[in-house]
This record gives structure tokens, C-alpha cells and sequence, in this order.
């Protein structure tokens, strides 16, 4: 348990609630929504790199979009029945939700998508815990992923890869964080 | 399991790979990064409003900025010992991390962050779970919460909030998701 004198302590955090209020009992972190240029290559690269499944899949006609929600629930003990799907996906943490507005994949004056990362900055990325992170990334550099920094850069042991649209990820183990975290902390 | 005729089988996906390579076995989507200007600020409207609780705080003097993870995990089961908080945060799945340069908050000159919804797009938000969305926008409100759409305005049954610095939030509940979303899937 946190006692007060640690780093997480209301008294060393000016602003910090320590109680949560009985009324947001049980809410869930759930997803993060980014823009994607081309669901073939995102959806490619998230499944079949990152190993996420397709949770489910929403459709906007009249605005010309869809929405792909992705993440590791098993998705062999998903609910056939549509309605029940999507009540399924939605009290899962941690997914993404990558957002499709149709054409952008063929439309050579589309331009991509900010990242976050340069001015005007704001998003950052997003970060996934794998098993190991110099295998993990073994695995992604044979995949022919693209990095912004490998795990044996300075601050060795994480790294940050990009996706399809040059959103970053951040990679890191269990194994290893508590050391480098440390150094830091 | 989701059946080849489903919306979210590989044939109505290009692109989509739907056995996971065992490689990303227990892969986990752990957290979503986005800078903030004020600590004081946001890790109030987080913990209060939200009722999120302060994971992990990591500060980086070298580089001057602060990361605070926070989420839903209950912090009386963490580790008191800093390294095994460190691992016990990063196990956590729908975490987010919120980056404070140090200054900002006091730096007449600081623009601000951008969100991502104006040009240039590309991150759009993250999405809370509640109870039930009407009954958490009314206490929203009356703790002067900043809405972009209202649960009552069109698309009716889910809202969207804005952080201390304009970032979206995403509010639905179980009870009706379902049934909002069949209107577009």
C-alpha cells in the first residue's frame, strides 16, 4: 500500500484525490481512437505484427467511416450475436480504435496523419508490454518494422517502433522495466 | 467465434490476420502517453473527476519532466518497494500516461498541447467505461466538466468530455453500447 511518504502519495502530488469517488466505481480505461489512412495496412500490421484480433468492426455509412476496435481479448469466447459483441468488445481495457474515413487509401493528395510527435505536439504513443523485449524486436525488425529507437539505444532496454502511419509504440517486458525504471525513479 | 460471414472475419478484412503468431502470446496494451501542462490540474481531474488512482510517478531530473501512470488497478494491492510498483504498473492493461515538462504551468509563453482533432489530425481520444452515461455526465457537470457532445444531442447515449487540456474523452456505458451501436453496425 502506497504509505504517505512514497512518490505516489496525495502529499507529494498536489491535486491528487487518493479516494475515488463511489460513483466512478467500476469504470474502465477502454480504448484509444487514432486515424488511419489504410485499414489493409493497419489492420495487417496490428494482427498480424502486434498479434491484436479484430474485436469489432462499426460501420458509418452516412459518414463515410469505419471503426476497427482491436486488442487482446480472446476473441474465441467473443459472442456471435452483433449487439452482444459490441457490449463484449466495450468492457474490455486496453484496445485501440482505429478510425477509417474512406478514400483516404487511394487519394494521392492525402497528406497522413499528425502523429503527435512533432509541433503541435500532444499525443505520444501508445505502449505495449511484451515478453521480451530484445526477442520481441528481433521479431520486428525482421518484419521489416520501422523504429524510432531500438532497445539496445541509449536508455537501453525499451524501444519504440512506428506504425503503418507513423504513430509510435512503445515496447518494454516486465522483466526488465523495474531496473530501468530505477534509474530514473 | 466469429464465423467467416461475420464483420470481422479475415474475408471481409484485407489485411487481417486472425491467428495471432505465438510470438505475441500475453502481449498486453498497457498504456496511452499524451503531454500535459499542468500536474496539479490534470492529476486532479483525473483522480477526482475520473476517479483514476496515481500508479506510478517517474521523474526524469536530467531531462526535466515527470511521468504519472495512472488508471483503474487498485493501488492497495501494489507493492510498496518502487521496482516492484514499477513492474505491478506495467502489467496493468488501459493505463494512461500523462508527461508534464516541467514549467509549462507557470510559462506565460506556453501554447498549449494540441489534441489532434483540429488540423493536423490524427489521435482523437480515449474512451471510458461508466456505470451509466447520463448519471455520470449530470455529476460531470456539476463539477464543471467541459463537454464536446452531450449524452442527450444526436447520436444520443454517449458523450464526450475534454481533459484540463482539451484531450477528448469518450464516456459510454454497457447497458446501452450495445444498442447505439447497432443503429451503425
Amino acid at each position: 500500500m502506497a504509505s504517505s511518504g512514497s512518490k505516489e502519495s496525495a502529499a507529494n502530488n498536489p491535486g491528487l484525490q487518493t479516494t475515488p469517488d463511489e460513483a466512478t466505481k467500476g469504470y474502465i480505461m477502454r480504448q484509444t481512437m487514432f486515424r488511419i489512412k489504410d485499414p489493409k495496412v493497419s489492420l495487417d500490421f496490428y494482427s498480424r505484427i502486434l498479434g491484436m484480433s479484430l474485436l469489432k468492426r462499426v460501420d458509418v455509412p452516412e459518414l463515410k467511416f469505419t471503426l476497427y476496435f482491436l486488442g487482446y481479448a480472446d476473441v474465441a469466447s467473443a459472442p456471435s450475436d452483433p449487439v452482444d459483441k459490441t457490449v463484449w468488445t466495450f468492457g474490455k481495457p486496453g484496445t485501440v480504435e482505429l478510425t477509417h474515413y474512406w478514400g483516404t487509401e487511394s487519394d494521392p493528395e492525402f497528406k497522413g496523419y499528425h502523429t503527435g510527435n512533432s509541433e503541435p505536439s500532444g499525443f505520444g504513443h501508445i505502449g505495449i508490454t511484451v515478453d521480451d523485449t530484445f526477442k520481441a524486436c528481433e521479431r520486428f525488425d525482421c518484419l521489416g518494422v520501422e523504429f524510432v529507437k531500438r532497445p539496445d539505444e541509449e536508455a537501453k532496454g525499451f524501444a519504440f517502433i512506428k506504425d503503418p502511419d507513423g504513430y509510435w509504440i512503445e515496447i518494454f517486458d516486465l522483466n526488465t522495466i523495474g531496473e530501468i525504471v530505477r534509474g530514473f525513479a
